[in-house]
């Protein structure tokens, strides 16, 4: 158990950033919203996940929809006690816990701002390691655990409940055309977990390690030491890439952010060309023709100096970027996991293949 | 108080698919799964609004969506039922009566179905005393009436409650999302009225007033009189046209029945042309350049012969058919009402005029 004040929130916003792999929402807005609710109800508890009682009732809270859209229409922080409100009422119990669903410079940062307005604790864990576009993409779908009941609510005050669904993608379906009729985006609470759910099914310690990148690269910048390395090794992960952004193709559609990033090599990799695609987050890295890494290992473009993660939705033309890549949490890398967040589950006609022996 | 049986079911369906104005889905559908329910669980108990106690709590049951879709998903009743103890659960109390929403072959029908099931009385009323294709065009919405909560349900068990809404029509945009996910049908649950608010807003009488032109085109016939001018005497209409459909042009979008269909004339009106739009209902009849008659009055077209009403998905080339047209509620009339459904609200570029004016 311990504290998080307004002070944490800037190396939280930036680890999560790049674990939130080009997704999980802009880290500038995620971190208004937090400071605001801490300084007017105080700091909250972060608790682990085997500090949560068997019987809690874990609630994730997060905001769905087009990052391209989120950051033109800032969420208030109302929407998500809406959701919230709306799922305890039909659950008919309090909820004891909030959690990020997703790491994100967004995600990892609003279940802050429900938790101080409701003096709750956070627990320290998400729901996919990194952050993934659609509902059903959680290590939960794994373990058979419904996203529904799930409310969503938007600033105008509608508020939607999924009461029942078929499985988790009939959830994602759903949501995401109430979605879309709200804006494109809304507040959400779904995944109502038992505390021994969380222990078995979520991912976790995320948040200590967002923390932990956004420490390490601070330190590395005051030290001038090179912060790119230092998150390349703490993730044991590749630097993919070097390179200047030279064009950008982004679509809001269907309530997400669709696209692709064409970059220039520099340095190291002068005269070559690589390609990011693109769905809120980044799915593939392909050098010319040779896939370099692809969902569920995390792949995130960060400033090659300064080591600031860029969501998809900023990539603009020049920004000089390192490309980089990292394991992903070991049970997407099974036939289950594979099966709900795989390449072919984003329409890739290829099977994935780990990080570690691409570059073999 | 009156008791209806199974013998009543093709006098109610046939009048009310006549008031259905060519939408308010398949009569043929509504009997037969209406029929299923009284077969099973025995007659049910129709009510005047006057006997409905202040405090009852009174929820429409309905189908939503494409007719074209209706009568190829064939509804099983259950999905009524998971909508209304959908709708239940979140009240949080017993539903006492339920009722139509809309005249219409299915829609008039299918209150039947879930009240024998339920084992609770239908009221004799409607919201609108015809059909109309969208959530809020109901006589409620003049009175301030939410929609909301509404649930739906679909066949294959998913459950969605719109749960708080900033208005019926915000109610009716995420709906129709949903039906759309949901296959372009969805049953639901609406409207959630107290016995006073029934009295007050509803359109009295509606289930009495089909199953009279169900009565009277019958017994037209047996006697070998005109079932057509019997339809049209006794809701005081017109008959606005004879002819033979030439040409349908239809589209399932956006989870409605839109088009149009062409028609030439026969007898009287041999030479001339009639254009019939439609959105689920007949919205308008053109002859020539000429607007015979638009929403909210009622259009209608059947069998010149028979009297038997088409509803839009049934139009087909070669049906001989009278298009008749008669007043609406005089709720409708006010500006209030032609706010929610005068041709406007079709985006048609002209204002209403009465029926009789037209005539005249």
């Amino acid at each position: 158990m311990r504290e998080f004040t307004e002070d944490d929130l800037d190396d939280l916003a930036f680890g999560a950033a790049i674990l939130g792999t080009g997704g999980g929402g802009n880290p500038y807005v995620g971190k208004l919203l937090a400071r605001a609710a801490i300084r007017e109800h105080g700091p909250v508890t972060i608790v682990d996940v085997d500090e949560v009682p068997d019987d809690a009732l874990v609630v994730p809270s997060a905001m769905m929809g087009a990052p391209t859209v989120i950051v033109e229409k800032l969420p208030s922080g109302e929407e998500a006690l809406a959701a919230f409100e709306a799922l305890q009422e039909r659950l008919g119990r309090r909820i004891t816990h909030t959690m990020p669903i997703e790491a994100g410079g967004l995600n990892s940062t609003m279940p802050f701002t429900v938790a101080a307005r409701l003096g709750i604790p956070v627990v320290d864990a998400d729901g996919m390691g990194r952050a993934f576009p659609e509902v059903q993409m959680v290590t939960a779908t794994i373990y058979g655990i419904p996203a529904a009941p799930m409310a969503l609510a938007d600033e105008k005050g509608n508020r939607v409940l999924l009461d029942r669904t078929v499985d988790n993608h009939w959830t994602e379906r759903l949501a995401r055309s109430v979605t879309v009729d709200m804006g494109s985006t809304a507040l959400v609470a779904q995944y109502a977990l038992s505390g021994r759910q969380v222990k078995e099914a979520m991912v976790p310690r995320t948040l200590r390690l967002a923390t932990e990148l956004g420490a390490l690269v601070r330190i590395a910048r005051e030290r001038h030491e090179d912060p790119v390395a230092a998150i390349v090794e703490h993730l044991r992960g590749r630097r993919l890439f070097t390179g200047k952004i030279t064009d950008v193709r982004r679509r809001t559609i269907a309530g997400f952010t669709r696209g692709e990033a064409r970059l220039e090599g520099l340095g190291p990799d002068a005269g070559a060309t690589l390609v990011l695609e693109f769905q809120n987050e980044f799915l593939v890295a392909r050098r010319e023709d040779a896939v370099l890494a692809s969902v569920p290992d995390l792949i995130t473009a960060v400033d090659w100096e300064t080591g600031e993660p860029t969501t998809t939705e900023d990539l603009r033309y020049g920004f000089r970027v390192a490309v980089l890549a990292a394991p992903c949490d070991e049970r997407w890398r099974t036939a289950a996991g594979l099966g709900i967040v795989g390449p072919r589950c984003f329409g890739y006609d290829f099977d994935y293949v780990p990080l570690e022996e691409r570059a073999a």
